[in-house]
């Protein structure tokens, strides 16, 4: 059984942060007694002194052959004709959906206290094409694609996603009433798939109404599916609801099950190596990778812990207004586990 | 003076609440004795019966001379073959520039209090560029053309706008990260232009990161200027802050210094003819008007009013929460002009 068995998983620290931040998951999981044995790879913009690459061929297989994983922040190497190391990732796992759960944390009080919410993201088409050039002097034009198959791919993971987790209500959000070729084939996609469905409710959303109903009411929402770029904005909108991107989960999904689950905030190098970061999202995100593994009593367990350490207000690193350490916040929850 | 001879503006009513709000306008000036003269056209979805037209020349002619206007809110046609109509008066009229103040009504509660911003939104190109086809069999894709010349202008216009409002701060909103052509291009002119105006800092911010702060901490912002797409999202969530499009005005520049101010919520059909409607929007955006002209004293006296009279809370409309009619809540704000 998997409590005997451990789970292979990858880890990838990345940059700033994050190798602090993934000691924390370890611990918390050592503690929690996860049957989950780390396989740990260096990805990250600093150059491994041993590879001298970024991202090495035995990383990506690393995840393709365990099929679960889970990354850090890993900073964007600017303005040296390097790839953001993020959309690499996407590219080449083909991790086609980004799945983020945004829940209001208790104890932890913003301006609202009832999101409850998914953010299904399309993750590797739409205005990532990375296709751009220049027309005349003067004039530039970027390309946004959106294909079929890649719509249906996402929008069958939103409703099965929706089925699965007992949600009521699936919104497509998008802008057709002027992209109408474009965000016009991404809906009729989300209505194909929609029918098959009939037990969730289905309705759609022009994303500038969206983003205020979000801020009005964000209850209002349940599942939102959407093409890459108004995942990106609107995932992170929804994360500022609740308290921002330290907070908030984030888990990949790519073809053949292939689960990659991040911490979707920045490498913070300003406070690297300091013990001060706090780990809430990478350890939600791993929340959520046990989730996918189907580990729902540790998951609960380790997430309970999480909320409850958060919500006391004795533990909390600065970034949530507290004074502790990265490591103290860590025995925290595990005191709680 | 303009205290004598009268100005002219064109006034498009529009459709659905268009004409009764419109009519609140036109009470509220007349109370407020402003010079000005309107020269009424109609421009709706609702096929004229004399012109079956939607939008006539004269129509257009008549912004065009007079330099000055203010609109009502015109439903879409959909699925008619027809653009929309608030596109076409864009082009046709060459409106560059979406100027939306937004500012915390006092009295009306939000979960903001602290909101002082105004977006500025390019309004020509960008993502509505209309250039779409499919490429093959479910594989469409849709232009984004950004021009150095109309980047340019509406950097200019911010810049200027900030200038003359004793704003201190601009931030160029963007995901040029991604898009490294296009909203590189947009960031560039924003840059030469900052050069021009040392007294005013200037930022960019990354639309996603943009979002979140703006919904954890809307204060940070000042003058925001940005793509057309960018624009349209951010200027929503921002009348979200506040309490919605009903509360917001709109101001668009067009070349040659026309002003086009319009309400920007739709035309509300359901309740439209039942004298319930908020002329809110297009009152302010009446207001935004006047201070396009420098009539600033009718502009004050006539904002002030509407505000104390909100403020008050004894007339208020129904998407506010209260009970009174159109015409009930225009007479409160004749009252204390
Ligand atoms: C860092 C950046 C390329 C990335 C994106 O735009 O997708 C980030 O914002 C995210 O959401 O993961
Ligand atoms: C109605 C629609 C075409 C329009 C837009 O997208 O620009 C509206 O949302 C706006 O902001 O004026």
């Amino acid at each position: 059984s998997s409590a005997t068995t451990p789970i292979t998983a990858t880890l990838f620290p990345g940059d700033g942060i994050g190798p602090e931040i993934a000691e924390s998951v370890k611990q918390v999981f050592k503690e929690a007694e996860v049957p989950i044995q780390w396989e740990e790879h260096y990805v990250g913009t600093e150059i491994d002194p041993r590879t001298q690459s970024f991202l090495t061929w035995e990383s990506l297989e690393s995840v393709r052959r365990n099929r679960v994983g889970l990354k850090g922040p890993m900073a964007t190497p600017i303005g040296k004709g390097h790839r953001s190391l993020n959309l690499t990732l996407r590219k080449e796992l083909n991790l086609y959906a980004n799945v983020r759960p945004c829940n209001s944390l208790p104890g932890y009080k913003t301006r609202y206290d009832d999101v409850n919410l998914i953010t299904i993201r399309e993750n590797t088409e739409g205005e990532y094409s990375g296709l751009e050039h220049q027309v005349v002097r003067g004039v530039v034009e970027s390309l946004k694609i959106i294909t079929r198959q890649a719509s249906l791919r996402v929008a069958e993971y939103a409703f099965h996603y929706a089925k699965a987790h007992g949600r009521e209500r699936v919104s497509a959000i998008h802008k057709a009433n002027i992209m109408q070729k474009t965000d016009g084939l991404f809906l009729k996609c989300c209505r194909e798939v929609a029918e098959k469905y009939p037990e969730i409710t289905y309705e759609e959303v022009v994303i500038d109404n969206c983003c205020m109903m979000l801020v009005k009411n964000p209850s209002f929402f349940d599942v939102l599916v959407m093409p890459n770029l108004y995942g990106d904005i609107i995932s992170d909108l929804c994360a500022g609801l609740i308290g921002g991107l330290g907070l908030t989960p984030s888990c990949n999904i790519g073809e053949g099950g292939i689960a990659l689950a991040e911490a979707v905030h920045g490498s913070a190098p300003d406070i690297a190596g300091k013990n001060m970061a706090n780990p809430t999202a990478l350890l939600l995100s791993a929340v959520s990778m046990l989730r996918h593994l189907e580990l729902h009593d540790k998951a609960d367990r380790i997430q309970n812990a999480i909320l409850n350490t958060i919500a006391e207000g004795k533990y909390r690193t600065a970034d949530l207004g507290g004074t502790s350490s990265t490591t103290d916040f860590t025995k925290a929850i595990c005191d709680h586990l």
